[in-house]
């Protein structure tokens, strides 16, 4: 392994001082053109690197770009982390993760942790609707910042969500055409405003269908199994129980499955769900599980693209852009029974 | 919200110079204690928080720690990573990630984002055994370095693994146990020390118990169902075919599983699978999976705690630390023949 060049280096084999190889090498105007061209030549045939932090402070750009979402084990937010790096990888910017864990002081922490790696944009899937000092932090120091899936409302700031009321919608309306009147649902913590827009399109679907809407059906889980069986196990004690769930998540949705399972109540027949996110062991189970597809993959590379846009805009003007996505029902075992409603089957029961 | 204090700020209060307050700031030798105290003392009065930046540049030390994994999404490398948060965050370290894809250039760029965003450490589990020019600058940067799960060997460098071995004998063995003589084994790259162990593991189990190795029945695969699917096809155009595999990752045997199912050949009883990893969906599928556990989070944990006995170590004495954890075999459906193989059902066969 060679040396490394440092400048002084330069300045020896060039005999002028390491300042001004330094001094030419960022740009000084005080260096004139011919002695600028003669450092960064020689500088290029040494294979001089710049420490690329020196370079960060200099020039404001250090070609890092963080990303915050609440997990990264999830397919969801795995998959929009991809959909970031393959948008700005070629762009030559390196993608940095963190982790919130749905906690509001940690997502507070990440911030100014990413603030103090020097990146040069910050996207991110909020975990609160609060606007923090953080949060200010970065529109101060003009950092890009840009919310997907789950985002603040702030003046200025950029968006890629996608229409949750419509996948609430979607998923609600094909249980009702399944044939269910009383439909249970799972939601997230309704502060969030993807939760809270899926909650109101389930809602929104059975008015315009004329189903009465029954609180009593509405339990908030998280979005784990044991939530999912929990939840489930309230709703069977009801009178009467309801005969299918809209959950907001596709790990609660499992839960419930599980749950109903254990006490032989038959899926879709008796009992029809439908998760949310297509986290694909939904597809790979036996009983494979309906979902809504949020294509985390595109809103990853619509971030990315937002981003890019932001940094690109040499106008001083602030630029702020909402892109909606349109999610999509994917309809599989676990609330098909169409096929089961045949007009002579139905005479017999 | 209210105007961030700054050291100028801190000198008008206190008539001195701002330069003052930085060196008072910095501990500075040519300031006395009782300016340094009193300047402390203010700065903590009036909220003044130094740049984070500043302080790293100063001090060497951002409390940052950096984290690179071949994939965030899946369940084994989460779990990692919530090991090592766990461990960090009440040390007042903050964790940020990134991902290299299996890619070894992707992976070098990594090492040189993380170091130019001034991390205190960098934890690995890295993909090739090759040390390039980016380790041996962390190296020379005195950045502790950690490895886990998939380690280089390089002097000095401690590391976290599961025993490998130990793990492709466990699974092997138990397969031999359930009757199983026709054992094929998907390999991952056994250029990766942890494919290569389990490799030797699965065949020294069945030098152990007589059975004959045949190089035929294994098959390098990646970690992923089409892989896993598209292997057993080949292994059952063989004659014999195998009746078994053990699988160096969970998702290559799912894909095994599903080919199986739509040849309609039972399992276990015709054909029997263990994985690796134990992905939560292997507990959660209808035919549950068996796999070998390797306590990702007591990984994290570990790989934390060895950073944590490094960066504490003031002694100039170079720690070289190996721990390695013991897998754990995990018997679920896909593997478990024994209850049927009762001696007076052995009779009628």
């Amino acid at each position: 392994m060679s040396k490394k060049t440092t400048i002084y280096d330069i300045a020896k084999k060039l005999d002028i001082t390491a300042a001004t190889v330094s001094r030419a090498l960022n740009n000084n105007p005080k260096i004139s053109e011919a002695t600028r061209e003669l450092v960064l030549k020689t500088a290029a045939k040494m294979n001089y690197k710049q420490n690329r932090l020196a370079l960060a402070l200099q020039s404001g750009k250090s070609n890092n770009v963080g990303v915050i979402v609440p997990r990264v084990d999830s397919n969801f937010f795995g998959a929009i982390i991809r959909g970031v790096e393959e948008e700005l990888n070629p762009h030559g910017y390196h993608v940095i993760i963190c982790q919130t864990h749905e906690d509001e002081n940690r997502e507070n922490e990440n911030i100014d942790t990413l603030l103090n790696a020097q990146v040069d944009g910050i996207l991110i899937s909020t975990t609160s609707n609060k606007i923090t000092e953080p949060f200010n932090r970065v529109l101060k120091k003009n950092t890009p910042l840009v919310f997907f899936d789950r985002r603040k409302t702030m003046n200025g700031v950029s968006s890629v969500t996608i229409n949750d009321f419509e996948g609430g919608y979607k998923a609600t309306k094909h249980l009702i055409e399944q044939g269910c009147t009383r439909i249970a649902h799972f939601s997230g913590n309704r502060s969030i405003e993807i939760f809270q827009e899926r909650y109101l399109g389930y809602k929104q679907a059975l008015i315009d269908s004329g189903i009465e809407f029954n609180e009593d059906y509405v339990i908030e889980t998280k979005s784990n199994r044991e939530a999912g069986s929990n939840a489930v196990k309230l709703l069977l004690e009801l009178n009467p129980p309801p005969e299918a769930i809209f959950s907001s998540g596709d790990f609660a949705a499992l839960g419930a499955i599980e749950e109903l399972r254990l006490r032989n109540i038959n899926i879709p027949e008796e009992f029809a769900v439908v998760g949310f996110s297509n986290e694909p062991f939904t597809k790979f189970m036996e009983l494979s599980i309906s979902s809504i597809d949020q294509s985390p993959l595109e809103m990853g590379k619509m971030a990315a693209k937002v981003f890019l846009e932001q940094v690109t805009n040499t106008d001083n003007i602030k630029m702020e852009k909402k892109v909606i996505l349109e999610p999509e029902l994917i309809i599989r075992k676990s609330s098909l029974k169409t096929s089961l409603i045949k007009p002579n089957l139905k005479k017999v029961t």
